[in-house]
């Protein structure tokens, strides 16, 4: 008889987006004619760079004919001229050194934090944010690293690490001994930012207590602040304990195009139940090369173009875009009286709901009278709750008018 | 403590094609000059069709305007253009129902396999044919399905199922029970097909033993002989006990360009361990959206013109070609005298190794003495000691040098 993994089981209904795109379809349906703006899902709006859009098209040619048609990514690991291209810009270029081979390019962040767990032990006390973007948490349950969901939708041996407007939503270090640490920064879902001196004292617990950081930095792009660092590498020592997660999706609007790659710098270690130390990068490569098979040739290309001089002046032009968006957002619900966090350094900005106003039903009152679709916090665990999550994705034009609508509500 | 997985230490040195990897690189140090010929790994050399090429760059281009701009495949199941196209041409074509939402489109066949693993049980007896493609064995091992390899590499807890020339490469029913089992037809390594009376017995067999067929069909666009099964589905009650892969990257050469798809029918289900059953199909559609985001666009819109008239006769040329190849090399090892099998039905010729010579002993003859590159079938299981993999994706000149050379050592 083959069994199914009852981890699965465990997993509470729906996924976050999923759920919000059954209630807009619901609504729609009653109400076809409306018009909804979505500031939710936080996808890309804006047009790919010409740059990339260049890189692409001469990629595309090159498949079409034998004497430049790339099959394989070989290396399994991302083509020379994308890693090169990383090592210089995204580290040498903050001061950060990083080989090429510990840079692996991937498909995209989600894959890479959802997969990267497997590679430890189910032992491993896991610790994550609360809110907390979904998949760092479902991917443990399904390996089987925690046990049922309580009540609040908080998962048995899982660490919650609560992030409150009190702590300015940087957690504070967990009081019971935690072994793999979930972090991202610049945050989604508050939009918070993590401070030299704040991510030190993670560094510096990991490194105590042997535990390892998987430091979420898809968002690192849309820092304005000089002082806030973008990778965990800049925190001296960090080499030996963190796990780097980047990704072209936000950066250069590639969730459409998929290209993403993480950090396993050779220093890190982890352990044999015996104690013994296992360097993490070789056991990584091996799972990489053998579950995935490189990401597309033309996706690369395009990816190593962001990185060209056209092509970084071209995104930076369209993050500016993004982050006009998050400036008007706050303005105008700072204006009509809401509370609301993040939209700095940060895509994402989190609302306070009105008073006594739940996530979901305010969610639900936005769709239902403004036609604006947000994030409810209570999706990303119990602190969400009496929040959104609005996103400076959209398009200009319906930022303000959604910005119009929030008034008459 | 961090501890790792520690199954990933169990795994064997190397996977097979880094391995040839290595040796090719250490003979080439040593002989810069040598024109190496590979039909080692089985990597496409003919360029794109060009319908699949016009159909990328329009999908490039869209992706440079904000009307036609594709963030995320919200589905992330694949756009209903190429599922509907799947549907089509590749089942209802053949006589065969699936339903769109049945079809699950990924980047890989390899992903795929690897993956699929992860939502059953891990008290699961798995059997795999010997010589296997490392892949489905390599993901279990890293799961904990296995023991620790024996001396002929092969683990414990794993039914190996030989599959020889005394079996046409089919192998037999197994005489212990299992749960999961991997097929694949047309195979490879050896290029051997099954009947559909073959097929039908593990149909038998899978409903008999509540047990389920992973069924890899990623080479079914080689078949020439009408009556070989291109699906497990047109097997009479296949639906209830076998998921299917395909890819693209065999089909239309987009082993650069990464598309392919898994087809979990509604009917499928698989058991707790107190019995009771669990539709396997919503559990898939959870692990796919929680730890991948969806294909590329583009790569999307280059699969959905492999099934376009022009697509269709131009991929279908390409296949022809490199089949073109197989019955050169079939004809050229036969006239001096070597035993091959497959090459027919598959792009896979599997040759013995001359009398006395072992797999890798024989890779080294023909890497040093006529710098050709094969995959020693020793590679893929003791069953594959004495053989060696060619594959027919080298460009015909290179195929015919390789014949000659063949004749001189």
């Amino acid at each position: 008889m083959v069994t199914i993994n009852e981890n699965f089981l465990k997993l509470q209904a729906g996924y976050l987006f999923p759920e919000i795109g059954r209630r807009i379809r619901a609504f729609k349906e009653t109400n076809p004619e409306a018009d909804i703006i979505s500031m939710g899902i936080g996808d890309v709006t804006q047009p790919l760079a010409p740059a990339v859009i260049k890189a692409m098209k001469e990629a595309v040619e090159q498949m079409g004919h034998k004497e430049t048609l790339r099959g394989y990514d070989d290396s399994g690991v991302g083509y020379d001229f994308l890693r090169e291209a990383i090592q210089k810009n995204d580290y040498e270029a903050r001061g950060v050194k990083i080989d090429t081979d510990e840079i692996f390019v991937s498909d995209g962040a989600k894959c890479d934090t959802g997969n990267m767990q497997e590679i430890f032990g189910l032992d491993n006390i896991v610790a994550v944010t609360d809110p907390v973007y979904p998949v760092y948490v479902d991917t443990n349950v399904m390996a089987g690293r925690t046990g049922a969901a309580g009540q609040n939708g908080q998962y048995e041996k899982i660490v919650y690490m609560p992030c409150t407007a009190e702590n300015d939503f940087v957690p504070a270090l967990p009081e019971s001994h935690v072994d793999l640490i979930y972090l991202c920064f610049p945050n989604n879902p508050t939009g918070a930012v993590a401070t030299k001196e704040q991510l030190k004292k993670w560094v510096d617990y990991a490194k105590e207590n042997k535990a390892i950081i998987l430091f979420d930095a898809a968002y690192e792009a849309f820092i304005s602040d000089e002082q806030i660092p973008h990778s965990i590498y800049e925190i001296a020592g960090a080499k030996d304990v963190a796990i780097e997660f980047r990704s072209f999706s936000k950066t250069a609007g590639f969730t459409g195009v998929r290209c993403a790659f993480s950090i396993i710098p050779k220093k890190l270690k982890a352990y044999r139940k015996d104690g013994s130390a296992v360097e993490v990068r070789p056991i990584w490569a091996r799972r990489h090369c053998t579950k995935f098979n490189g990401v597309s040739y033309i996706s690369q290309a395009g990816a190593a173009a962001v990185y060209s001089p056209e092509g970084k002046e071209q995104c930076r032009r369209i993050i500016d875009i993004y982050m006009s968006n998050a400036a008007l957002i706050r303005k105008s619900l700072t204006d009509l009286g809401y509370t609301v966090y993040g939209g700095i350094n940060a895509p994402y900005i989190w609302m306070k709901t009105p008073e006594g106003s739940g996530s979901w039903e305010f969610f639900d009152v936005l769709l239902k009278k403004a036609n604006v679709v947000g994030t409810p916090g209570a999706g990303f665990g119990p602190s969400g709750e009496g929040y959104l999550r609005l996103t400076a994705f959209a398009q200009p034009e319906n930022v303000k008018e959604a910005m119009k609508r929030f008034a008459a509500v």
